[in-house]
């Protein structure tokens, strides 16, 4: 595995976006949001667990415990921040034998965007031969060959530009691309693989950026417009193998406004490395319906 | 339906068990955590989580906000409770147009047990033409008719006091029983139907206990012991229509000591009302194995 210590990952496009600095105040760092891991004018929601993460192994480190890895983190969304700077709070709950508790709250211009609380722990390593899981219901997707997928880019039709796009190196299943040209499978599923265009290796947490990575899954069911995100829990389950990640995203159920989707990572050693689930507003654009239910 | 305004329900076990009081400090409510609403010595995590979303709910009613239901709640558990007095501080962090978002820590002996978010919004009624699901990859799941299923007990072959079992009336699917005689499935899927034996309407703050309330579903995969919550995601989606749940819970995949379970309860219209995903610790009970993977 390439070598992740963060000396040795500084260069990278992820770990500069995401660098978290000491602050005036204990316990309050300062991060500089990145404008290029971002939606339209709108910072990415993966993008800003990751910040999180980042601070809360910062804090847990500082604080004397020894659980390097997000193991899970549920994170609620209040706001939508821009570029530029914020302030990360990270205060540690409790360090105990196996797991540290860190609540972490981001803000910007006094407004607080995001409240998240992060367990850390130890994951297991691709070579770490006692941490097979022990028992399955889930298998991994199938999946279309990664040469045959097609990289989504940052332009699109829907009228923004999808920065983060330029930052992940996402490769959709063409089965999972019938939207893009107003032809969507109906089934709410998109099925691709994903890594860093910087081949960056992916650590725990890049998989806290990729689990909210992928379109919304709702654009395989219609056009649905912009869908934020009101809260995502995500569980790590492993460190990857190296290499470019599976992923699928698939929405559950969409009632009163509000869609919940689910997302799996698989590792190219076929192990579980993240799933995350989340709720999402749903906001239709001028004049659009929804489908008829059941479709 | 029945009323289920707070004035009717107050004389019910889980209203009683889950008032919540103001206390001397403004923000922090007391609550006095019952014994038998409990699995062995221990106050249970699901029953914890709705007095969170009492106070919540409370919280925001007494902030002028009118989003009367939890519609999320994501819950991370530091401590395991027991029964007495304990402290809920509940905090407004945002009013705004579509939902409400409270932060809720609950505390007992100066330790924090629980720290939860929770967004509060409106759901849609039984009786609400318009907000029936738009769409759904979800459908309801098979469990054998309630009248042949079999009431789980307080009393069982573990050697410890399931109190909750006498609060909640939980009839659990034949098929899904195979554990109590030493032979599970190896499906890690629980079945059955779910409500309260005094006949509370099931309103969303019952939802928060039950999404909690069935055996692990390891325990039919394998004898695992205790499985305590570490942290537990809750999505409400309608309020019920009257009568029992159908309830679901799937064990998902087990490494590392953790495993990740899903719940689904459905009401007697066919509506999807809750659905919930938690990350647990494995104990395994001295001198057990692990089953083979893949089994």
């Amino acid at each position: 595995m390439a070598d992740a210590s963060p000396t040795s990952l500084a260069g990278y496009e992820f770990d500069r976006a995401t660098a978290v600095r000491p602050g005036p105040e204990p316990g309050v760092a300062t991060v500089e949001l990145d404008p290029t891991f971002a939606v339209g004018p709108k910072v990415h929601g993966g993008y800003l667990l990751a910040v999180l993460g980042r601070a809360a192994v910062d804090a847990a480190t500082s604080a004397g415990a020894s659980h390097p890895h997000v193991v899970a983190a549920t994170a609620t969304y209040l706001g939508s921040p821009d570029p530029g700077p914020a302030t990360v709070e990270a205060e540690v709950l409790r360090i105990g034998r196996t797991a540290t508790h860190v609540r972490t709250v981001l803000r910007q211009g006094g407004q607080t965007a995001i409240d998240a609380t992060l367990i850390l722990g130890v994951l297991p390593t691709p070579d770490d031969d006692g941490a097979a899981p022990t028992w399955s219901s889930v298998t991994p997707f199938d999946v279309a060959p990664r040469e045959v997928c097609i990289r989504a880019t940052s332009d699109n039709p829907m009228g923004f530009l999808v920065h983060i796009n330029d930052r992940i190196d996402l490769r959709l299943d063409p089965a999972s691309m019938r939207w893009t040209a107003g032809d969507p499978s109906g089934r709410g599923d998109l099925r691709g693989w994903i890594s860093f265009p910087d081949d960056r290796p992916i650590d725990p947490l890049a998989l806290l950026l990729f689990v909210d990575a992928l379109p919304p899954p709702t654009f395989d069911v219609w056009p649905s417009g912009w869908v934020p995100t009101m809260a995502l829990t995500t569980y790590l389950r492993a460190i990857p193998a190296p290499g470019p990640l599976r992923a699928r995203v698939l929405a559950q159920h969409l009632g009163s406004g509000r869609v919940d989707e689910v997302c799996e990572l698989w590792d190219s050693e076929d192990r579980l490395v993240a799933q995350a689930t989340q709720i999402a507003s749903i906001r239709l654009p001028e004049g659009t319906e929804l489908p008829p239910y059941p479709r």
